[in-house]
């Protein structure tokens, strides 16, 4: 097959791109999220997708949101943060654009493009974590992505790590999201900014005294800096992420684990803390093979190229 | 393919049977396991073999046992309860025996024959859950068994539900069987004894007033006849198990729970607790479909037949 | 000494009576709470002790009010439910009146009720434990009641439970009030109401099918009339405070605990859960003297009859 | 009154000294403990009080051990490291002697003498933590011991900090002295040893290669050395800590916390982390005064001076 598109339907961006069947991106155009209204949506990804056939051939289009996909490829059931219920989104673009259309979860676009071009290309199994203000998960498995019955596997972000835990935004307590990711991050430094304590100095600072107006890339980036609590904060965040991956690892037995999101685009200040707590708290270590925790190569364009390459089987 | 033999090797009994390809036992034999002794093992299962050989023609031999198979389903790695380390078992026995020889984990090999014969034979992709003095876990996924990339998937056993908790015999803390197994059971109830509790009388006595000779299954006795704390503690047990359930059940997606083992076979008594704490703690609940949570149809057979039907499978 | 006025101060009643120095009340008013204004609370105490007064002859006035109170019993440092801030309440009252007035925290105020005149008239050592929609707490050792240095001991809603449990209103995560409280009972009810449970169906009736409608006390009623899902709900409530107990009790010694405030109220579904988790988790219980846990016997007079008597106490 | 001996039992050896009324040891003597026969402890006991004699004249003697001590400070129910059971020390050993014995449980003893002599000399209410292999503690509250109903408060190491957790030696889950003490520490870096993680080659090669001779002192001391595991161990017990710490203050409200004890003598390794995580996590920490952290200014011998001025006491 030729060319196709990859869209990644963000909360406040749509970015398509026409992607190789080398997983190279030929291309790129963004586009506001219309994310109240899930006809202009469908539009405006008919119009991107529109603009990119100007200047190459396309022979499919492949999409990649967050949220509970049907098993079918075509149907979103729910998702966090754009008003789609049940929404049919790929016969939508589709009759719109008339080319094929299938529509992925955004971590199983993501664990794909991985797979076939990035971190994990040299395996058949993997896990992708990725870690952004929630946490999404997606498995291949050899060499086939891991959709579920209902097509809603990959719920990692609310594997419950904290009986009697954290309330989280699902309804349930304790997800391993309300711990390991970047809401986890923003909340823990906001409370420290707020109660004042002497070590929250640059926290502080970077935020002009505001608790509120305080950013996971701030904290990031202080860290990066060398700031003592900017560095604990994400450090704390790395071992939780860290211990969800080896419960992980226990259920799904990956040749590698690709570690992608904002979050992990910290790098050591939370990547390492996660590979030393996994090591640690990985079952049975002695006696079984453990995977590689890896960066993403791809970057935040894993979930377009890997929606792109989805798009090209039946 | 006519024929096929399935041996379940437990730890201290190898049973084994005549398989037909409708998942029939045809005539099954057993042998004591000389646990200790991984080539009088062999030679054991080659004896039981040859017994059932006498009164029908097989083609190939299915072996079922606990610990870590490696992907090629050949060697057992590593098995908590039979002093096998990294054993070629499946040449071994097939050295013996002149046939094709399959090795599978007892788990893997128990969702096999739910989703071939039992439970889960109207499905495509179904979640084993085998709760006896530990938990195994075996998946089906797209009508294919789950095996991971180093055949080691499905230790859903070592899932950590409880940070800091209690320690497992795997070295790691707070796992999920540790909680919602027969170990468990009998720990608690064990403890309500030893510590005198007038509530305890009922268990006290079938244990001839010695906390250390209660057994899992006389207070599943007790429950079944209605003993307040024997249902208490089984309710406890099934607690866990639900709330693990949902945390597996966001990860993986399954369209069926089987749950196996000598455990679920209490019935209500653990089952219903189950249930109930899985439909209040599976995330997202109001989104999303849920599978059924069934017991298993096929009982302590059902890893027989699946590891039978396994050597089926080139 | 002869009569003094007891005044127990809530977010929305202010509850006075005239007590003799057998604990005996001889006469009682009560008066709205002004609750966003200090001033106006102090007059409304001022108010309703004059009332009083003019049946009686009165020496001096205690004041029980939820908060943090000084160790000098005249300071509110802080309230959860009341516009206080550091305010000099019994200097304020005292002026308005021309009499003695103490101050003290609400708990320990029906501690020493319940100490002089109730539930543990009989012994020296005594932990009131009063769960409302929060938990308070109030000890007295040797006859004395414990007010630690700075007036504020006796926190006990706030000993942490879990670790990264629930967040509190207080700041802080897995307080035991977020887990053992009429608020944890309620936030709990709701849910399983909120997701529909067939179980829940006698809850949401209850509430006219609107979760937010639903209260402690249509809970308790429930529970009493025999409703499984009301009765499961009030014993994980009991199991919570029974539990948080035995850590009490392991640091405090005391001779007695007594369990007060609206959940208490529920009686067996709520304390007999308490009473078993406590026996199963107080440590080293083969070795030590266990308390009794005893209802209140003053009930929701425990605070005004204490406070009266504490007033007596120079 | 003039000199009094003090009497430290430890598990291994008894330490005894005469001390003046201003907490000044003026001699000091030692003796194996012979700690399965309550019999020779008696007489030890009584050697070495005779040796002390021969040189100064004594009016009292008061005995500190590890475990409970009835509430007329004469028995000893029940001692985790000594055979005792409801050993009647006090009489024996007075007996053997002619003066006047007292027996108190150790850490309350370490709590007085700080109390009176130590780091908490400018207070009148006082909490002490002993953080040896296990966790003690002692109070002063309005310049009195706090004894408890049964003499058995202060069991603060077996406060639950987690729900589920480690289970320990008393029978219970989860205490506070599985996650917050030396044995917690030296658990710790075991497991890190036994697993083999590189960087764990320091701690490795303290214990010459053998995860099970590795000690509390050397994990100490690489950690002031700097080694970075070693002091991850450290400041994680030093979180710990300092969480419990927050929980007791809660309940008790010191006016000044004091850390003794073997652990705590490893400083800033593990006391920062302890003022950090206990300022983090005090519930309501804006409204309230916080007490100071101390160490022990007595160190080891906090017990010994302590003993000797209670029996100074009626």
């Amino acid at each position: 097959m030729g060319l196709t598109v990859g869209v990644d339907v963000g909360g406040t961006k749509i970015a398509a791109g026409v992607v190789d069947d080398a997983g190279e991106i030929l291309v790129e155009e963004t586009e506001p999220t219309p994310a109240t209204d899930p006809a202009a949506i469908a539009t405006a990804i008919a119009d991107v997708v529109g603009r990119l056939r100007q200047s190459h051939e396309i022979e499919a289009v492949g999409i990649g949101a967050a949220g509970f996909v049907d098993a079918k490829r075509s149907t979103i059931l729910f998702a966090p943060n754009i008003s789609w219920t049940a929404e049919p989104l790929a016969g939508q673009v589709g009759a719109r654009i008339g080319l094929p259309v299938v529509v992925e979860n955004d971590a199983n676009a993501a664990a794909w493009g991985e797979f076939q071009f990035g971190a994990g290309k040299d395996v058949d199994d993997l896990l992708m974590i990725a870690v952004g203000t929630g946490i999404g998960g997606g498995y291949v498995t050899e060499d086939r992505l891991y959709r579920g019955a209902f097509g809603t596997a990959g719920e990692v972000g609310h594997l419950r790590v904290v009986p009697g835990g954290i309330r989280c935004g699902c309804g349930s307590y304790g997800c391993w999201e309300q711990y390991a990711s970047g809401r986890a991050l923003v909340r823990e430094a906001r409370d420290r900014v707020a109660s004042g304590l002497a070590e929250a100095a640059a926290l502080s600072t970077a935020a002009d005294g505001d608790a509120e107006r305080l950013t996971g890339p701030m904290v990031t980036k202080l860290a990066q800096a060398g700031d003592p609590l900017a560095r604990e904060l994400l450090a704390e965040v790395g071992r939780w992420l860290g211990e969800g991956i080896a419960s992980l690892v226990a259920v799904l037995d990956p040749a590698v684990v690709v570690l992608g999101g904002g979050v992990a685009e910290a790098g050591d200040p939370v990547v390492a803390p996660a590979r030393t707590a996994f090591a640690r708290t990985l079952p049975a270590a002695a006696h079984r093979p453990a995977p590689d925790i890896r960066p993403t190569t791809l970057g935040n364009r894993a979930g377009m190229i890997g929606a792109a390459d989805l798009a090209r089987t039946p």
